[in-house]
């Protein structure tokens, strides 16, 4: 079994290999940027931590790793071009650095190559792999479309929310474990446990985000602390303020989101106090906790060894217990 | 073997069955929208004859033929955001009656859907369909890139215009043609010799709508004549013109495209005079010619009977006479 700093050396040797050249320069070059700015390479170690659970033998995951690297930065060249960002990772955006153009063309390739990454699986799982792969990007535009619809939509009610998430980025996580386990040669329930840990911990994941948006510590936050707050961003935190809030709070809170012209600190400051004063950091967390289980559940009914599942409830208790 | 006009009713029939349908609906909607538009429908036409051309039996290609028509309306999608195209096919384009972010999207979204069309051909040809389409996928990207660097780039030769022509419109008539052949049980060799014969057909095809853009009909041509010379798009004809003209007519070209503010009808005579003048017109058509008979050259090599060949000859030789 490998140890985190063994699977991290290894897919980041993996991408350091992976073969995004060709011409034109400006289409290739962004590909590679984009791929090299780094990131916890989360869904790259699902693949191969899905593999590890049925097998020793995980070369055979690692272009498949490689696969689920580019489609996730594909979809990161597409939705900083769709949220206007000016940054990623530190770093200029593709369409900051190059323009909108490229960044549109050099994400349709760079998800062309996924494709033929995970084409390289053993052909006996290629099927299966490509299956649950096409309807898991689907899946991801329906999720980025109805966070854009969310933006402008007047309300949003909580299931509609953790669906959104769950679309947008809870599924590839899922996919990521389960593509690890047809390679590993798991059987079809035991892979679907797996995709279902993932979903579940995905959910589980994003819900810490809002959390850490709000309640982050500003020195290890990779963003800047109330970053949602002022964008006005539907989360869990603002759809459940919405539901149990009485009426004073309601309408500081509706004064705030609609006010144009305001001091960003004290924004940030009032609407915590909100937060605070009904407690929302609690009911998110508990909700948080609720899928947390629901995904270990689902990864107990796994029937290997609790050795071989170790690395998996390592990475994600890491994922929740995580700064930034 | 199917008619013309059976063939196209069969094509128009697997497009009304299209499965374009989900949530949110203003991601599906643009996707159905532009696959309505119509065209000529000239992919995945080919794609059933390349398979006719070898089996009585076109059911199987269906599917793969809504595959390359989904992809090229993928590329329609993001090509009208990157060109700014107000219109296509006479109607409003997806980023003009939607907006940019959900043309982007929706593309994508296509993209996926002609790849879990493409996977429903049968089993055994699996792979190799994959293989050509995301290689032409790749390709295609890789012709939009460079025919967005030429607008800005001083010279571009001959040799570097039919290449980027080749990458952005042939290699999927190409492709078109040769998963057809797989699915009907070409050989390789067979197979690849048809995807000449697409490639050398789609340079010529392009060839000849440079041509139209100045010769062509104004009463049946669809677009504005004389669109690229307004645009001093690269043509085969402008760049044979800068190869071959003298001091004076190099003047000339280079003062007209230079100059921003002009009458356009006076702007599109002039620079006609001198592809009259220059005799380019025939110089297109002889490269046109040219790589049409390779085409047809190509298609000779494939040991069917001639009846089996009609159909395709028939369909080259209607692409060569279009007006429109």
């Amino acid at each position: 079994m490998l140890t985190p700093t063994q699977l991290s050396q290894l897919i980041e040797q993996e991408i350091t290999q992976l073969d995004l050249k060709g011409k034109p320069d400006n289409l290739y070059q962004p590909m590679r940027y984009i791929v090299s700015l780094g990131g916890k390479r989360t869904r790259p170690q699902l693949v191969v931590l899905g593999c590890e659970l049925f097998t020793d033998n995980v070369q055979p995951a690692l272009p498949a790793a490689m696969a689920v690297e580019c489609f996730h930065n594909f979809t990161l060249l597409h939705d900083d071009i769709m949220d206007i960002a000016p940054l990623r990772r530190g770093n200029p955006t593709v369409h900051e650095k190059w323009n909108t153009n490229i960044a549109i063309l050099s994400g349709d390739a760079l998800f062309v190559k996924a494709i033929q990454l995970l084409m390289q699986v053993p052909n006996t799982t290629l099927i299966q792999c490509l299956t649950v792969f096409n309807a898991t990007a689907l899946h991801v535009c329906e999720g980025q479309q109805l966070d854009m619809n969310f933006e402008t939509q007047a309300t949003v009610s909580i299931p509609q929310y953790i669906n959104m998430i769950r679309l947008k980025t809870a599924v590839l996580l899922g996919a990521s474990l389960k593509i690890g386990a047809y390679i590993g040669g798991a059987v079809e329930e035991d892979a679907e446990a797996l995709y279902k840990f993932g979903e579940y911990l995905g959910i589980a994941f994003q819900l810490q985000d809002d959390i850490l948006d709000v309640y982050g510590n500003p020195e290890t936050f990779g963003k800047q602390v109330g970053g949602d707050i002022l964008a006005n961003k539907k989360t869990y935190l603002l759809l459940k303020s919405l539901q149990v809030a009485h009426k004073y709070q309601l309408e500081v809170l509706q004064q705030w989101t609609q006010t144009i012209d305001y001091n960003p600190t004290e924004k940030i400051k009032a609407i915590t106090e909100i937060y605070d004063y009904l407690n929302v950091r609690k009911l998110a967390e508990a909700e948080m906790e609720m899928y947390y289980t629901k995904a270990l559940q689902c990864l107990a009914t796994i029937p290997v060894s609790q050795e071989r599942k170790h690395s998996l409830q390592q990475l994600a208790a890491q994922l929740m217990l995580r700064t930034q």
